[in-house]
Parts: structure tokens; sequence; C-alpha cells
């Protein structure tokens, strides 16, 4: 927890009092005491530092903060994930990785080997993978919360939104290891919004991937290896950071 | 598991006899039958197919297999790791996400803020480690095995392995959220070999960092954000490809 984030309506007259993982975490990891300084953030808000009031040390923990917010959110960042949803425990690490590396929205698709269940698992409502964005948030010391949407049917997803949702970004991109092109010959040198698309485990099937070609995205491959989902969603992430930067 | 992995002791006249999780995952996600073939790989060595030639598909499952190696295993990956040693839980993922992304060498090494108990735990076992390195090999079609070498001390590794170590290599970078540098700079359009250094969780400590200058090695930052180790070690092993993959 590199930075303290806080819901909007928890600061009350420029004061917030912590009772739960936060004031844990502040005397338990971060050792602090009365009078000390913490880096602090108002969720899809600003960041500043808080001072700390008065403290109870011990369990049950409390922690009154004066919060003083000075500096504006970041800009969003200008990558987009699209992935087809994978099983529960991957999508939590996932979700909280691709927040740490700086995502604007995360697009969750069926695809046909997505498997049913995953749509039933608890992950898919706000209040269970809000916090998994939050750790991310806490970790890169940002404040944006990456915006989350669930498309639980491939066919109108790929038809009707996605046609409109690609008038947003500048390269939209499909990882497929059987394409021929590289990432970079995708991304065409330009600048702008990039919304990468990551497929399930065994792939996408050759009707997504026309659905996408028709729909105006590019495929691409990163050669011979196969890459588990999880990890072929931060390495791509970081190949497209470092293609941006070169602009 | 997208290749059935054996020891070379295990192949006797061409012959393969599972009883372990290999034989339970034919049996159980492949559902495969006598007289289907499967993709095979000697560790360190060639790559072929194999042709199931009986089987039992209850437990305690068997299979028995005619091996036919055809393929010469892949030159080794160019890119290799300098980590900080982490939490065992985290060394675990870390191990099989590099070796899926390919690395040819694993530099574990102490630092300020590594934990000694990570010393002691059990990961550090050669016997613990190899299933995480053979997991990411079955992840990614390859047999080629990374190999993992175990730093105690970090000042004699860096005052005396380190700078012969470092002849292996056209770039060695550590990354570093203080430096001033971009990794593309630091890598100046050089093919050939690269070595990157990952920090421990809080960061290399002053000391650290101007040890690698003075053995040359140079730092680099990805910007402003704070990553989790295994975060930042898929990332940049992202980058560094992409990179590489431009000269």
């Amino acid at each position: 927890m590199n930075i303290i984030l806080f819901e909007r309506d928890e600061l009350v007259s420029g004061r917030l009092t912590l009772r739960d993982h936060r004031a844990r975490h502040i005397v338990k990891v971060l050792r602090s005491s009365p009078g000390d300084s913490l880096r602090v953030g108002e969720i899809n808000g600003r960041r500043g530092r808080a001072e700390i009031l008065s403290m109870v040390k011990k369990y049950p923990f409390m922690v009154e903060l004066r919060v003083d917010l000075t500096t504006e959110a970041d800009a969003p960042p200008v990558i987009d994930l699209l992935l087809a949803l994978p099983r529960p425990i991957m999508l939590r690490r996932i979700l909280s990785q691709v927040t740490a590396l700086g995502v604007g929205a995360i697009h969750l698709i069926n695809a046909n080997r997505v498997e049913k269940s995953f749509w039933e698992a608890g992950i898919t409502d706000e209040a269970e993978y809000r916090p998994h964005l939050i750790q991310g948030l806490e970790q890169a010391v940002d404040t944006r919360l990456p915006a989350v949407y669930l498309h639980r049917r491939f066919r109108p997803f790929v038809e009707d939104t996605l046609p409109e949702l690609l008038h947003g970004y500048e390269s939209f991109v499909v990882a497929h290891p059987e394409s021929a092109s590289s990432l970079k010959e995708c991304l065409a040198n330009r600048k702008g919004r990039v919304l990468y698309g990551i497929g399930p485990e065994g792939g996408w099937v050759d009707f997504e991937v026309e659905r996408f070609m028709e729909a105006g995205m590019k495929d691409f491959s990163m050669g011979p290896r196969i890459l588990k989902v999880d990890t072929a969603t931060v390495a791509i992430h970081g190949r497209i950071s470092q293609l941006l930067e070169e602009l």
C-alpha cells in the first residue's frame, strides 16, 4: 500500500477516520505515530498528504487523519484491455496487476472457450472486483479507477458494441498466436489510445478472430511460445507501453 | 500443459511409462485414447511426438508412449534475469512465468530489503523450484530449463561474480524508479544478450544501485508507478523483448 485511498464520502470536514485494514496497515506495517504524514488520495479524485491526529495502536485499530489534497489525478492511461473472462482466481490477479500498470477501461467479454461458470462467479460483481482494482491503485500510487464493463454475449458485443467502441482508439489489436503480424506493425506508429485484446486459455476460435477482423481490429503474434492469460496480459501491456514511449 | 516433458533417464528403448500427474493430465484433461499422438519433449533435449500404446484411465493412472524426437531444442533465450530474492509464494509464480516467457538464466541475489527468512524457505532448493521451471516450459512448449544461481551474499556477488558475468552480455540494466534514463536508452540499439535486474519490494538501497553502476550496469525507470515484483518482472521482460525484436 503505497498510498492510503478513501472514498469521497469518508471525508468529513477535511478529516478521515479509518477503522479497517487501512488503519491496521498504518499501525502494523508503516508503524506510524501521531504527527506523521502519509500519502493519501481520494478514489477518482486528488492526491495529497494527511497528518495523523490521533490513533489507537491496538485492535480494534483506529487512525484519525487531517487530509490536505493538492495534486490533481493523473490523466487516464491510454491503454485499455479487452479480455475474455478468465477463471476467478486469475481475474483477481489480472485486475490488480493491470490497474497497477495503468489501464483506463477493462472490457470483460465472453468467448467460446470461456467456461460458463466463470460468469456466475462472485468476482463479476462490482462489490467483489472493486477491491482488486483499489489494490492496484494503492500499489501504483494512483487514484483513478479503471472502468470495468461486462459483456456476457460475444456476438452482440462484437457486432453492436465493438464498432462504436473502436472510435475511441487510434489502435486496436488482438493477440493471436497464429497471426503473421507483429505488434509493432499493428500499432503502426500511431500515437493515442490503444485497446488490446487477450483471449481465453486455449485461445480464440476462428469465428471470433474473424469477427474482430471484420470490426477493424488487427491481430498480432509474439512468436510460438504459448503463455498463460495473466502472463500474456502483463507482458503485452509492457510491450505496448514500450512502443508508445518511443513515438 | 502444452507439451509432455520427461527426464532423459525416463526414456527406455524409445518408450516412456508415465504414472504421475502427467498420466492424469493425459487421461483427465486431454482425454486421449490409445493410438492418439501427443507433443512430447526431453528436458534440455529434443521435442517430438509420442503415440499412446496403452493406458489405464482410472486411478492409479498409467500411460505408455512410443516416443519419436525430431526437433532440436530452441536456442536459449537471449534474456536473463537478476532478481532480488522475493518471498516464496511470489518466487514460485515468477519462476514459471519467466520460464514461459523465455529466460536463459535466473540469478537470485541478496539485497538489503530481502528478508533473511526467504533464504531459508524450501523454494531455494532445486528439488522445490525445478517443478515451477518445468511448468513454465510445459506452458510455452519449450524443453530448455533456465539455469538458476543463488547468490546469498550481495557484496561478494556484486564485487567478484558480477563483473565476470557481465562479459556474457551486450546490455545489462537494472530497474530503479528513481533513474532518469529510459529502458530504450540503456539498451542503446545493441543486439545480443540482455541481463535485467529487478529489486526487492521496497526497492534497492542506494548502496546497491551504486555497486551495480560501478560494475557497469545501467539503471532505468518506467515512470512513477510503483509495481509489485512479479508485475515488474513480467512487464519488463515484455518491454525488452519488444525492443530486441525491433533491432
